[in-house]
């Protein structure tokens, strides 16, 4: 089967945004066939990665609505949801249209307008993505990253700096991200000193809340080469879950679907954790960069906070994580950030991330992570020239 | 490439359900998985299509919950929503996770809980499938139906019984379908008589709002048989979308999304209108099934009427449409309707539609439309053993 490329990638300023979110999406979506040199009318399929623009702005049909403002009518359409990884989930949808033949260029916006809500009424939401018998009884998505923390630290004898040192690197990261919604560097000590969210995790151990978009477009290798000689090739893709009520798992310090996803990636790939030059992974809490690490093999169970004090994760250590400065400094507009993070590995991979470039970067991965790891997607792109 | 069978479909009871719509979906995907005879721990892709979990009972992530309740984990999953159309959508994504080689057993579960809702709340979230500037002023989706069923009427001079008898024929077929909503014959008169609604369409021209689920299982042909030795093959699938402002299409009694999808269906399974042996047609309005037949090639721009007039499309006619009872008598569950069309294909090919039966069923199409005909899916399946 011939192998599936990104020959173009864009995304929105991150941040705090005027726009309602068809014009976000636009934005993106614009910018990548600029990017790629392809024209709307050559867009056979579109898929929207968006969890909730029903519940944010009451607007619904926004893939119909954007296929529209593209110009891209009479490409299909649809919109995927998988909650905090439905930019992953659309990574795999659109994967998958064009391995299986039914889309010769298909192009792939996430987004999320976000900011307007309150933050109650943006947790109300997200809350939802959980069982209600967790989050009936207060149980959000902050509060099991709390107890998760909380067990990670007292059982592998973390220190409660390392996750601190966690947010001081992406910001630090994000510093170089024009796109970042934060470009400044934080201190340990305002990290250990924010205020408390959920014990023992605090304000600066959370993604903000963000409006965004960012946009890939794909197409068959074959075709890859009549637009440009610089591409990425998706040569690993998988998704997978895990219990929906979290408190059923075994451990609560393995994600079982960053594992399986991870493996599955892996396999499809014939590539391993030693072949992965960067990586984006899913920091929407400090503690889950942790537990990625581990999920995916880049080092042991109970052993991820020590790469972090060695400086293993930095972007001159030996595997560079979230260069983009994570969901942790560039926002996370949900949509859009499993997309957002391919959108970097692309540009470390065809040697466009600027000043956070990473030298003779061959094969990148990300992990993109919905709701408490209820269910992963992890993809690797590998350069294509 | 390897054609892509369905080895099981199953739908729950339509009408108004107490039960929320997890249960929904898990009771239709476990009758299904019974149906094949595949256990949950076999399934590696489950699709959801769902549009408004989140609007109409606050809960999403559904796609994750329905995993963990059918015991599934780890496959993987996403919800697809290309709102009344996503059961289309579902079909097209579950038929590119098994054409991509991506998985080797995919389950569609579609499903929708509605009837908690007043009509006006409902109508509120359907309506914002459409553009703002449309709904703003008032233009809900049976507005349209309303407004294009007098531009019919009048430029093709027919006369309003004929969408009347759409909905009698539908009615009359539901009446064999133990899973429908209504399972109660109508007469023109009351039909005629009913309600003006948007005039000329009255009460009757409109399908109910229902609860209900339904779901397929997708396979590749080559492990079909390892189950079963009655079976269907999807040979077509394409979805194509209009103009999303629905005042801007050049000819108001022209679908392009019907147009486009129906071409290129045919044109991947290698048949034309005159193979098609029964059809379960988007009948949300009576208009719709107007707009349908000729947008799909069965008749001429402006002849549809004629046909009804006929008996071309009843049980013992031409070509039977909607021997389910169509989105009229069985309901219209947005997420479920483009799955459940799809069982009754399944059914009507594999023989085992009981009192619907059509006699030597071997080549079937499904029409679902999204918003109003903002964006179309259309299926052909044939006979595969």
């Amino acid at each position: 089967m011939e192998r599936v490329a990104v020959i173009g990638a864009a995304m929105t300023q991150f941040g705090q945004r005027e726009e309602w979110i068809l014009e976000l999406l636009a934005e993106a979506g614009l910018a990548c066939l600029e990017d790629a040199g392809v024209e709307p009318g050559e867009v056979e399929h579109l898929y929207v990665s968006n969890m909730a623009s029903g519940e944010f702005e009451g607007q619904t049909g926004i893939m119909n609505g954007l296929a529209h403002d593209l110009g891209a009518i009479p490409a299909y359409t649809q919109r995927v949801d998988q909650t905090s990884s439905s930019g992953g989930a659309g990574i795999y949808a659109a994967w998958q249209s064009v391995a299986s033949g039914a889309s010769e260029m298909t192009l792939l916006v996430g987004g999320e307008k976000m900011t307007h809500k309150t933050t109650a009424e943006a947790t109300d939401v997200i809350a939802s993505i959980t069982h209600p018998n967790e989050y009936n009884v207060g149980v959000t998505l902050p509060s099991f990253a709390g107890l998760t923390a909380r067990h990670y630290l007292e059982r592998f004898d973390a220190p409660r700096e390392s996750l601190g040192k966690v947010a001081v690197k992406n910001h630090k990261n994000g510093v170089d991200n024009p796109k970042a919604q934060f470009q400044k560097e934080v201190d340990l000590e305002t990290v250990l000193e924010s205020p408390i969210v959920a014990d023992p995790l605090r304000l600066y151990d959370f993604c903000p809340i963000t409006d965004g978009s960012a946009a890939l477009l794909f197409c068959p290798e074959s075709v890859a080469a009549e637009y440009t000689d610089e591409y990425a090739v998706v040569t690993g893709v998988d998704g997978a879950t895990d219990t929906h009520v979290v408190h059923e798992r075994d451990d609560p310090t393995v994600m079982g679907g960053v594992v399986e996803s991870g493996k599955g990636a892996y396999e499809m790939s014939g590539r391993g954790p030693e072949d992965i030059d960067v990586a984006e992974l899913h920091d929407m809490f400090t503690i889950l960069e942790f537990l990625q690490m581990e999920g995916l093999g880049f080092t042991e169970q109970g052993e991820a906070w020590k790469l972090i004090e060695e400086g293993y994760t930095e972007k001159d250590g030996e595997l560079p994580v979230n260069t983009s400065g994570g969901l942790k400094s560039k926002g996370h507009p949900l949509g859009a950030s499993g997309v957002a993070q391919a959108v970097e590995i692309y540009e470390q991979l065809v040697g466009e991330a600027g000043p956070r470039q990473i030298d003779d970067a061959e094969v990148g991965l990300c992990c993109n992570v919905g709701g408490f790891g209820n269910c992963v997607i992890t993809t690797i792109m590998e350069a294509g020239q």
